[in-house]
């Protein structure tokens, strides 16, 4: 019997990954994967509640986000990357807990809230992604995961998912939900590569993990730096610098970037040689995962196959849990 | 091939069925069931969407439905009775579904506002309730069902199942889902023994299929009939006579109910007649009913090894039409 921390993560498959997702969320995967009992979900059902009209955009990128996880290093053989839309005890478990979940309580969720007005949504608000909270709690719960690694926008969620657990233990004669805690992470989210503070596909800003080296080298040349560093022996702002920002994300030298800050806030360090520098430590970041990638995209039936064995496990893990539900909620289980 | 209209209908067990369920529904699902491919759904999950906080309730009341079922003469070998929660594939179509219907089209649904309105929910309403058409919009299209008994308050849940239906095949490559007809029962609502418009059990003013004769006995005497009818020798009023529209419900003679009708209203047609031709008319009606659900109820393991039966012959319709849809979304089928 196992006792490592079990751990739900995932993504909703609406493109393939850039370095936001990276530095985000795929290498703390990377590192977390030998000493935790680790899932990933490719969160299909989520990706449809607000492409509810487009649902061949989620399926078409499925394939695109499993090989970027390879292509990332997470090793399926100690991480059970599985398809939510083949876990029927995730949809099960959601009808469950819609019955003790109001509609004002969800409306209330404020990372709901600043989606919907994000979104556009107003009156043309799905249900699905009014009740894509309660979906998330049945996804964490199914799992048992005692620990999701979250950014702190998405702190509500796991309040949410804890109420849920609370209500619905109380419901049950001996309780079978566990809490679970957020992992916030350790990079604040990563800016786009014009400076924007989201790094997004529609805001064309990414630097995909499939970037070629003409694309890494661009997207570095344009980015922009201290506009009042004009000359090189002035001295430099580093904060709001995206050049340093990404330095700070990526590269493996941190005492490098600690005198280089020093140096550009002193004055007599240009934008050029940072540059050059970022550009260096991107290109060697992501040769290798682009040239894995370009392998693994050519073979959707591994792909598949990967998908389809850690989906098998997870329909064991997920189905267990609901069978413990629906004995406590009293239903026969035929 | 069979060619047979496939019919979807069921109940929420919240409590053992009463004789406003028998006219309304039960004798009606006798009758068809020769002709037509009928499944008979026990609305487990929609039980609880209105009483998430008692699901004991729902799982108690499960084998009383059933013993109902079989006392009334609905037979398994030719309907097919099958538990919601164990058609996982319910679930997992609510969730398509649920990212294609809006809130505000769902709040809209008449049928929903007044329930709302009627349960009290105002704040607390369950994002459940809320969702519920579209959990039976998936119930009726999984089974590709073309005809749904209804009564006319439910109308508009065949429009929004017909709504959902025609936006779910635009969606597919080619259309997957059956566009469904409501089939108007030919009763119109039972009202209770005490007159009140609604037989049920929350108002105290129902039959069981269980009652003894005792029982029976005190409901027709305690009967309303004409108020202003105080001799036997005056003319009498037929509408809203609760008596007569009981006879007309359930007595085999109709010619011989026409002809007390025209003599009441003439006159000379005392009420005691009219209550001792209605009492042995209910006696004879549901004394085998009580006697074959007495012997039922006993027997758990058999109900529990009917539904057992009829859901698994239930789970390969249902999975697939999942199927059809999710290859029709693109979706991988591990």
């Amino acid at each position: 019997m196992s006792m490592k921390t079990t751990i739900l993560t995932g993504d909703r498959p609406t493109g393939p990954l850039h370095l936001g997702h990276f530095a985000g969320s795929l290498r703390q995967r990377v590192a977390l994967q030998n000493d935790c009992q680790q899932y990933v979900l490719v969160a299909d059902l989520q990706g449809m509640t607000d492409n509810g009209s487009d649902p061949q955009k989620i399926s078409n990128n499925i394939p695109e986000v499993l090989a970027d996880y390879l292509a990332a290093g997470i090793d399926p053989s100690l991480t059970t990357i599985c398809l939510q839309s083949s876990l029927p005890a995730l949809a099960e478990l959601t009808m469950f807990y819609m019955n003790i979940v109001t509609v004002a309580r969800v409306e209330r969720n404020p990372t709901v809230k600043h989606e919907i007005v994000q979104k556009g949504f107003a009156r043309s608000l799905p249900v699905g992604f009014l009740a894509y909270p309660i979906s998330q709690a049945a996804d964490i719960t199914a799992f048992k995961a005692s620990m999701v690694p979250v950014g702190s926008d998405q702190l509500p969620m796991i309040e949410q998912t804890n109420e849920i657990v609370h209500k619905m233990n109380s419901l049950l004669p001996e309780p079978v939900l566990n809490h679970c805690k957020a992992l916030l992470s350790e990079t604040s989210r990563l800016p786009g590569i014009d400076g924007n503070a989201k790094m997004s596909k529609s805001l064309g800003n990414t630097l995909l993990l499939s970037a070629d080296e003409e694309t890494i080298h661009r997207a570095v040349n344009s980015m922009y730096t201290d506009a009042n560093h004009l000359k090189v022996s002035d001295p430099g702002q580093v904060k709001g610098n995206i050049v340093f920002t990404y330095l700070d994300a990526f590269h493996p030298n941190k005492t490098l970037v600690a005198e280089m800050k020093a140096h550009y806030q002193r004055g007599g360090l240009g934008d050029r040689i940072c540059k050059n520098e970022l550009e260096v430590c991107l290109q060697e970041l992501i040769a290798p995962m682009r040239e894995r990638r370009a392998t693994y995209i050519q073979d959707k039936g591994m792909l598949m196959g990967i998908l389809k064995k850690g989906s098998e496990r997870a329909h064991e893990v997920t189905q267990n849990t609901l069978r413990e539900v629906k004995q406590g909620l009293g239903l026969p289980i035929l």
